[in-house]
């Protein structure tokens, strides 16, 4: 199936899903400030004003594309559902620490963009941590409440460890200082316990 | 003494000391962006000429006045320097948290701002956060090595345990969750031991 075929049997909903993946892969190498409308317009073989058609405007753009990359980072992290808590913690914290290795460029800029100016950036990246520290607490009562306490004040450190796991990869992966992934994730897995139990 | 008499006979060095504390208790209470020249001049009693001679531009102005205050933050949050690590430790949190808690709107502010696309506040925050976090190893070599070891791997980790610590403290700011302030304070201390240790 060639790619204008593609194209043409696409409703609009799925082409714009398409558009978005590609928006996605393309901000994994580059800034928010170098992902431009006519980059992808390039990329997917489209003209600029169907682009415009289906985002509206960049920072429209950028914030779909956002959007669909926090989704990524939320279900590539999922825990696995089997083992102790510990261990599922590092597993999800591993592919959470895989995915900002292979995303360093884009995943940097978005931080940057969310801690800036940038409101909109700025709420889905905090909803992002939200999310996925709350997602700590789905797994806990599951699992094991004698680790992980579900209170506001537990919530709220969790949430604060997010930020001390977002800052320690982000470090990591420009600059391992001699630590291995293994024991990076085991030092952040063990820095939450005196947090939230 | 009246502040006529106190202008004429401070020198320039002085004098701009006395303006950037202004700046400083100014800062406290409202953003960068609402932290302008002109809000100096007026409560300084000077005018908006000289204190452009003194600063230069607003960014400088604002560059000197943050750099001011993160000395402070250095200074009020010296460990006592006597007392088991833990106790230190959780004395200088405690004074880090106390100066959030009395400067939240401009502490606020200088995060995002840091964080934005301010290059010059960015690094001057981060040299901050990694002063801060880097003493935690000075008094370790002093008082306690089992404690804290001073690796690469284990600086690092504090940086980014300062980053935990500033995350968990604004949010506590804005809504303490039913966290006291000991507790909070227990609970960031003993977040560092199984990252450093």
């Amino acid at each position: 199936m060639s790619s204008s075929t593609t194209r043409v049997r696409m409703s609009p909903a799925e082409r714009r899903k398409q558009l978005l993946e590609i928006g996605v892969r393309l901000l994994g190498t580059r800034s928010l400030d170098d992902l431009s409308i006519e980059l992808l317009a390039d990329e997917a073989g489209i003209s600029r004003g169907l682009l415009y058609h289906y985002f509206g405007n960049k920072q429209a753009f950028h914030v779909a594309v956002v959007r669909k990359a926090v989704e990524d980072v939320y279900e590539i992290t999922a825990p696995p559902g089997s083992g102790d808590p510990l261990t599922q913690l590092q597993a999800s914290l591993g592919a959470y620490l895989d995915y900002v290795v292979d995303n360093h460029a884009g995943y940097l800029s978005l931080v940057r963009a969310a801690s800036g100016g940038n409101e909109e950036l700025r709420q889905i990246h905090a909803d992002a941590q939200r999310a996925l520290s709350d997602r700590l607490f789905d797994k806990a009562r599951a699992l094991d409440e004698s680790t992980i306490i579900d209170t506001p004040a537990t919530r709220l450190l969790a949430r604060a460890w997010a930020a001390l796991v977002e800052d320690a990869v982000l470090a990591w992966v420009e600059d391992p200082a001699g630590l291995s992934r293994e024991e990076l994730l085991a030092r952040l897995a063990g820095a939450l316990v005196p947090l939230v139990s």
